[in-house]
C-alpha cells in the first residue's frame, strides 16, 4: 500500500488565513447584480439594508485575491477544520480502478455540512457591526442548522423560516435548530405581511423556498439590529467556502499530489466554487490545467439546460437580478431528494467560469446517484448526503473510465456532507420506489420565457 | 493561548496494533462465567456454538497483557480512527474554569459511536472463521448500524432484530442498517420460535431487548455458518475498545499531559472500560494514580444501587451468568432516552474494578443531562449522544469544583457518539416535557430478589 495515508490531516496552523478570491483572477468578471427595478448595477452600500456592510463589500469585491480571515473564524474553524482529504482506498479496490481517487470530507461537524463555513463568518460579520440577530430561510434545513450553531457561538438571535413541508416532515433538522437557540417558524408564516398575504391567498399551502426567503428578509427589514443571510449561490459565500479548496491543495501539494480530475456537486454553486477557487485560479494564471466537473441533478438542470440570462435570484423576485445560467425563477424542480441541489439558477461565478470553458457540467441521474452512495457507504463507511453523491456518481464513472484507459488519473472530489437526515430518500431507494423526474423541454422553454429581458 | 491544538490527532501510525487486555495485570481477576445450567464455570469451547472460536477465546483470556490487532483491522480503523483527542477550550472559557477539559471523540464515523470498534472486529472473526453471516439485537440501533457497516465490508450477511418498538419509532436508523444491506426484523417476530411464542402469549407486545437477544441467538444456532454477537457487557468488547484509552493515552503523552480525572458514561461498561484500561492499568501496576469515574443514570444505576452478585446477563435467561453490579435481571428501566445505558448489569471487568474501589461511580438525573448537553452543544458545536452526555454533565461538574478550589485539573471523559438520532428526545427536552424517572428501593430490592442464588 502506498505511503499515502487514509486521511490526510493538516495541522491546525495551516488552516487558511485569508480566503482566496477567484473573482481577482478572472478575466471576464462575473456581471453586476442589477437593482429590480431600475435595472441598474448595485453598489456595496445599495446592499447595506439587507446584508452586513462588510459582507456587502465581499460581495462586491472583484479586485482583492486574498481576504483575510478574522481571528475569532479562524479559532472556530479550529473545532472542526482542517477536514480530511481522504484518500478513498476502499473504493479504489471495490472498483479495481489504476486511478486515485480523493475526497474532501466536509461533513464531520454537526451541521453535516460545509455550510458551516460560511455560515460562521456571515454570523462573525453580523456581530461585528453590533447587530442583535439574523434571519435567513432554510429548506432542509442544512443551512438552518448551521446557521444556528454559527450564531448560538455568537450569541446572536437568530430566527430562521423553514419551508412549512419541512418543518412538518424533518422535525429532526428542527430539533438541532431549536437545541442551538435558534426561533424556527413554519413558512408561510402569520409573522410577516407577505407570509399573511401567502397564507390568505393560498389556504393551506406548504410553503416554498421563495417564499420564505421573502419572510426572512421582511423580518430583517422590518426588524432593528437584524439582517439578512443567505447560504449559497452568492458571491461572498463562494469566497467563504475556498477554505475547502485551498485545504485540498495544501494537503494535495504536501504529498507531491497533481489532481487530473477535481468533481463537485452544484446547486447554488457555493461548495464547487470554494472547492474549485485555487485550481481555477491556478489555470487563469496560467499555472496548471484541470479536468473540472460541475454535476448537477437531471431535474433541475441549470447548467446543461439552461440559459446564461439576468433573472431574479429568488421565486418572489425582490432580490436583484443575477446573470447566471438558470432555469427561470419560477422553474419548479420536480421532487428531487437532494434539496441542496434544487436551486433554478447558479452562483454568477461559476456560471461565467462555464461559460468561459473552464469548467463542464453534467447532469445524473437521482437513482443513479444513490446507487453510487450505497456503494460509497458500504466500502467507505461514509453514509454521504445525496447532494454530495451527485459527485461520488461522477467520479466513480471517471475511475471506470481509467479502468478502460489504464490510465492512473487523480480524481479529487468533494464530499459535502453527510445523509444522517435524509433517511426518508434512502428509504425510498431501499425500497425501489424512487423516480427519476426529468424536465421537458418544454418546461424549461416555458419558465426561461418569463426571465426579465435584460442584458 | 496555549500550544496545545483544539484536536490532538494521531498518525495513523499511531493506531494500535496490539488490544490492551487488562484482566491481565488485575490481582483480583473478574469472576468466571457460568453455565447456568450447571452453575460450573465455562470453558472457551462451550462458547464455540454461540460465539465464533476466536472471540470466545478472548473472552475467557485473563492472561495476555497484549493481543495483537490483525492488519485488516487495523486498514479499516484507518478509515476513521485514530479518533481525536479534543481540547475543550470553549467549553473550559463558557464555564470559566481553571480546569483543562479534553474529550476522546469516538462519534465521527457513521455508526456515529464507539460501537464500530468491536463491530469490525467481531465481523472480521467471523469472516476468517468462514461464516457466513451473524445474528444480533438492537435497540435504538447504534450497535445494528455499527455491525452492519463491519459486515457489509466484509461481505458477511447481517440479521439484526431489532425491538419493535424501536423498529417503528427509529426508521431513520433502521434505513442506515439496510443501505449497508442488512435484514432488519422487528422483534417478536415469526421467523423463531421464541418469537412466535412471545407473539402468542404477548399480542401486539412492543417487544424488548430480551426478547429480540434470544431470538438472535435461536437465529445464529439454527442455521449452519451463523455465530451470534454482541456489542457490550462482554470482556472481548471491552478489550476491543481498549484502542479508545490506547490513542487516549498517547495523545496526553505526546504533549506530556497528566490526566487527573478520567470520566465515562456506562452501560454495559465495555466504551467506559475502553477508554479507562490503559490508565487502571497504570494504577494496578503502581506506576501511576488516576480518579476515575463512572457515570450512570438515575433511572438504572446498577453500580451505584445494585448488588455484586451472580446474575443472568439477557432478560430472557439463556445467556451464561456473570457476576457483576445488577440490579437484577428483570429490572425494567422506566422511560430513559439514553438506550445505551438501559442494562440491568455490569461488565463484569467494570464490577470487579469498581468493587476493589480503582473507580468510583455517581449517577445523575436525565433533565441534569440534557442541560449538560445542550451546552456543550451550543460552544463545542457537537451534538453529543443523550449516553456520552452523562459524561459531560459531570465532566463540567467537576470542572466547576476546580472553579471554586482554583485548581486547574486535567479532566478527560470520553464523548463516545453523537445524537442525530436522538432528537425526539432533544425534543421533549426543548419542549419542557422531559421527566426524571428515579426506581424506589422496593422496585430494586424486588426485581434483586429474582437473581440465581449462586456465589
Amino acid at each position: 500500500m502506498s505511503e499515502i495515508p487514509y486521511k490526510i490531516y493538516l495541522s491546525e496552523n495551516e488552516i487558511p488565513t485569508a480566503w482566496y478570491n477567484v473573482r481577482a483572477d478572472m478575466k471576464n468578471k462575473p456581471a453586476p447584480l442589477l437593482n429590480p427595478g431600475t435595472g441598474e448595477p448595485l453598489k456595496a452600500e445599495d446592499l447595506y439594508p439587507i446584508f452586513c456592510e462588510e459582507l456587502s463589500k465581499q460581495e462586491m469585491n472583484n479586485d482583492d485575491q486574498w481576504i483575510d480571515i478574522p481571528g475569532e473564524i479562524v479559532d472556530f474553524y479550529k473545532m472542526y477544520r482542517p477536514s480530511p482529504l481522504v484518500r478513498a482506498y476502499c473504493l479504489e479496490k471495490e472498483l479495481d480502478t489504476p486511478a486515485h481517487i480523493y475526497y474532501k470530507f466536509e461533513g464531520n461537524n454537526t451541521s453535516g455540512s460545509h455550510k458551516l463555513n460560511s455560515a460562521i463568518a456571515q454570523a462573525y460579520y453580523a456581530k461585528k457591526q453590533g447587530l442583535k440577530g439574523v434571519t435567513t430561510e432554510t429548506g432542509a434545513g442544512q443551512w438552518g442548522t448551521a446557521l444556528s450553531m454559527a450564531t448560538a457561538y455568537f450569541g446572536l438571535d437568530c430566527q430562521v423560516y423553514m419551508v412549512k413541508v419541512s418543518y412538518e416532515q424533518k422535525p429532526f433538522r428542527r430539533e438541532v435548530m431549536r437545541t442551538y437557540g435558534a426561533t424556527v417558524t413554519p413558512s408561510p408564516s402569520m409573522s410577516t405581511n407577505v407570509g399573511r398575504k401567502i397564507n390568505e391567498e393560498f389556504p393551506g399551502t406548504d410553503g416554498s423556498l421563495g417564499c420564505a426567503i421573502s419572510e426572512a428578509v421582511e423580518a430583517a427589514t422590518s426588524q432593528e439590529g437584524y439582517r439578512y443571510v443567505l447560504g449559497s449561490v452568492l458571491g461572498q459565500v463562494l469566497l467563504h467556502q475556498s477554505v475547502i479548496g485551498l485545504e485540498a491543495k495544501a494537503a494535495l501539494d504536501k504529498y507531491g499530489i497533481k489532481a487530473d480530475t477535481i468533481i463537485g456537486c452544484a446547486g447554488g454553486g457555493s461548495n464547487l466554487g470554494g472547492l474549485i477557487s485555487p485550481f481555477v485560479g491556478q489555470m487563469l494564471r496560467g499555472e496548471a490545467d484541470y479536468d473540472i466537473i460541475a454535476v448537477e441533478p437531471a431535474s433541475c438542470p441549470s447548467l446543461t439546460r439552461g440559459s446564461y440570462v439576468y433573472d431574479f435570484c429568488d421565486t418572489g423576485r425582490v432580490c436583484p437580478l443575477a446573470k447566471m445560467y438558470t432555469l427561470g425563477s419560477n422553474f419548479m424542480p420536480a421532487p428531487n431528494h437532494a434539496g441542496g441541489l434544487r436551486y433554478h439558477g447558479m452562483s454568477s461565478i461559476v456560471s461565467q467560469l462555464y461559460d468561459d470553458k473552464l469548467i463542464r457540467a453534467t447532469s445524473v441521474k437521482q437513482t443513479d446517484v444513490f446507487a453510487a452512495a450505497e456503494k460509497f457507504a458500504r466500502v467507505e463507511g461514509i453514509l454521504p448526503a445525496p447532494e454530495s453523491s451527485h459527485a461520488i456518481k461522477v467520479a466513480i464513472d471517471e475511475a471506470l473510465k481509467c479502468k478502460e484507459t489504464g490510465e492512473a488519473k487523480n480524481i479529487v472530489f468533494g464530499l459535502t456532507g453527510t445523509g444522517y437526515f435524509d433517511l426518508v430518500a434512502y428509504q425510498k431507494y431501499n425500497d425501489g420506489v424512487m423516480d427519476d423526474y426529468i424536465p421537458t423541454d418544454e418546461d424549461i422553454a416555458k419558465s426561461l420565457s418569463q426571465c426579465p429581458k435584460i442584458g
